[in-house]
């Protein structure tokens, strides 16, 4: 296995193909005609995906992906709005901390990060908030892998007749969402996630009305989506110079994506990932931390083996020189690491990281004891 | 010469070198201390090119140039203080832009298109109004590629214990300037520019005391350089995913930069490219919109063929069929077209182009007279 190029086990950047790295070859003129047609086919074809084409339209913005989370929030949700911000973990979190710096009223229902939000809870908080305009949820909440009821929880909200924001980052692509099925104004993504693309991008998925609505909203020049977007429409052109490798990246991504058979195709590998590494960690005595029932198949939180000659540092280290990159925990109460299930990498290669790890783990009980003896 | 790659003579996006390109090919861990060291290595290479290790922090950023604009005023100017916005094109127009947006008080002064803002007028400004605590100047004006007189200006306002914001997008790295020479809290530019990396990411050189005294001023969470530097500092990770193949991809220029022979060597390059270009289009009877003496060479400004055959749309697709890309005029009163002159390109490179600009304006009246004898 090469150094040079470990495989990420991460919630991106992720480990692209050749074939999506090789698109970055082309130096592209962001005014040209090609570009834009370029820009058209990517936003159709990220639309296609959330069967959104008629209801919404798709807004790329440069930055990472809290960029288009930031700029969802703030084009979306009018300056006397009240943004329901729903947690269980570190992105949700970020989502309250992002109203709170934008000066939109806000308040927040937290449960513990193996709770799912129910729709339940949300139609308590509700009824009980009538000044509430919008609700924001993270669907996969990337700090342990959590799943948390998405279309329930839009019922809900529609019932109510408010608007959802869905953090849908490590999810999108990989999860099915049907935007004729579940009511949203905004879904937010990246370039880097499960689309297999290279960070550097993110985009909305708009309720055509919402964004309709939303001019003058925005607090930042940047990130107004409503400029963006009406820009874009009006020239076929970004509105600001485009990461164009980016682009051209996620663009030939995509493409990949959908020859490998799309949503369904995708899902099933990484469902495919996740089990074995389950399965495969399981033998090792490493248990994971959130019940299967609510783990998406997009990153597993493990338990730090208890053996008092565990170093996270020193474990990922080892497993690196193996040929693989794992990602730190990010709970505060519990000592966790965390593996990607996402990226293009299939079962072998998971079966192969499980074996890293084995042997990482047997070096370093090994190691220590020849310091004992030694 | 390819269709499938032609030459960009754009301020940006612009050709990069196929080894930078390359740099692009492997998928890096942003988590991983060997991207943090990238990180880390860019940082420092940037800082040198202004002399500025000592006296400013680089904040690189995710996002476009604007992005960095915007995220530099956005945290160095306290709500309560007031900019002064120098213009003469539309790059100074979306300083005052993001000011009005932002809510920070503005006031603007502007100059004719050809007309350098004067140390003078400054002096007489900061005269007037002693509410101002910030000017926001742009160094090369792209729009036209007229240079305004950056040292004067900068010794003006010290004197006046103002502070300076300098938006240096399309000249940093070719025009030089000495952060010990020429005062300033904020310098701002971007990955690809005159550094020949891809578009992707902007960079702030901030003073140190400035920076370290904008906690809280920030209108946005992803653009708080205050934050992004902070944890930066304390972790060697951005605080947000980067765009790590961008990173890659200008950290490879920069070692290509410094090869080259840094600043003067890069300046030289494109001073002569500048002066091919000049000479060539003269040659043709084209005439450039400013005088030599405020000519940057980074981008230069030409007025359209009189004759009535010409067409910019057309114009620029058979010049881009014979391998080079143009850039459309930005003035509003004069018909003009713009040619850059950076970017991965030399002597040769602007001959060949002033060659197919020939070609192409040789076509253009021929099939004319073609449909008038036919
Ligand atoms: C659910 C979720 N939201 C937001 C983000 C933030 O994205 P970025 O790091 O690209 O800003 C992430 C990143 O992993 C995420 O998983
Ligand atoms: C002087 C100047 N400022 C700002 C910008 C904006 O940069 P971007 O298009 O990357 O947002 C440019 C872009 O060419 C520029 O030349």
């Amino acid at each position: 296995m090469s150094t040079a190029a470990p495989i990420l086990l991460t919630p991106g950047p992720l480990t692209t193909s050749a074939r999506t790295r090789q698109a970055m070859m082309v130096d592209w003129g962001s005014w040209d005609d090609r570009f834009n047609q370029l820009t058209a086919s990517l936003c159709e074809q990220l639309l296609a995906i959330i069967n959104g084409g008629d209801s919404h339209h798709c807004v790329p913005l440069q930055g990472s992906g809290t960029f288009a989370v930031e700029a969802a929030i703030g084009t979306l949700v009018p300056r006397d709005g009240k943004v329901l911000v729903l947690i269980n973990g570190a992105y949700g979190k970020r989502l309250a901390k992002i109203c709170e710096v934008l000066g939109r009223p806000f308040s927040t229902f937290e449960t513990a990060e193996d709770q799912p939000t129910t729709a339940a809870d949300v139609d308590r908080l509700l009824q009980a908030d009538s000044t509430i305009t919008h609700v924001a949820l993270i669907h996969c909440e990337t700090s342990t892998g959590i799943l948390n009821p998405l279309p329930e929880i839009a019922q809900v909200i529609q019932r109510h007749g408010k608007r959802l924001i869905i953090d849908a980052m490590s999810s999108f692509g990989a999860l099915p969402i049907d935007a004729a099925q579940v009511p949203f104004d905004a879904l937010i993504a990246a370039s880097g996630k499960c689309l297999e693309g290279v960070p550097g991008m993110g985009f909305v998925f708009a309720k055509k009305q919402a964004l309709a609505a939303a001019q003058g909203n925005s607090h930042s020049l940047a990130m107004d989506l409503f400029d963006q977007h009406a820009y874009m429409a009006k020239t076929g052109q970004w509105r600001f110079t485009p990461p164009t490798h980016v682009v051209a990246a996620l663009h030939e991504a995509l493409l990949q994506y959908n020859e490998e058979g799309g949503l369904p195709a995708r899902h099933q590998r990484y469902a495919a990932n996740c089990q074995t590494l389950l399965d495969g960690m399981a033998e090792l005595g490493l248990r994971s931390f959130l019940p299967a029932a609510i783990q998406a198949p997009i990153i597993v939180t493990f338990h730090a083996p208890s053996d008092p000659r565990y170093q996270f540092k020193d474990f990922y280290e080892r497993v690196k020189a193996k040929g693989f990159i794992l990602y730190p925990g990010k709970l505060t109460q519990v000592e966790t690491f965390r593996v990607g299930c996402i990226g293009h990498v299939n079962q072998a290669e998971m079966q192969a990281a499980v074996a890293a790890i084995a042997q990482a783990l047997q070096e370093m009980c090994r190691s220590e004891l020849a310091r004992e003896v030694g």
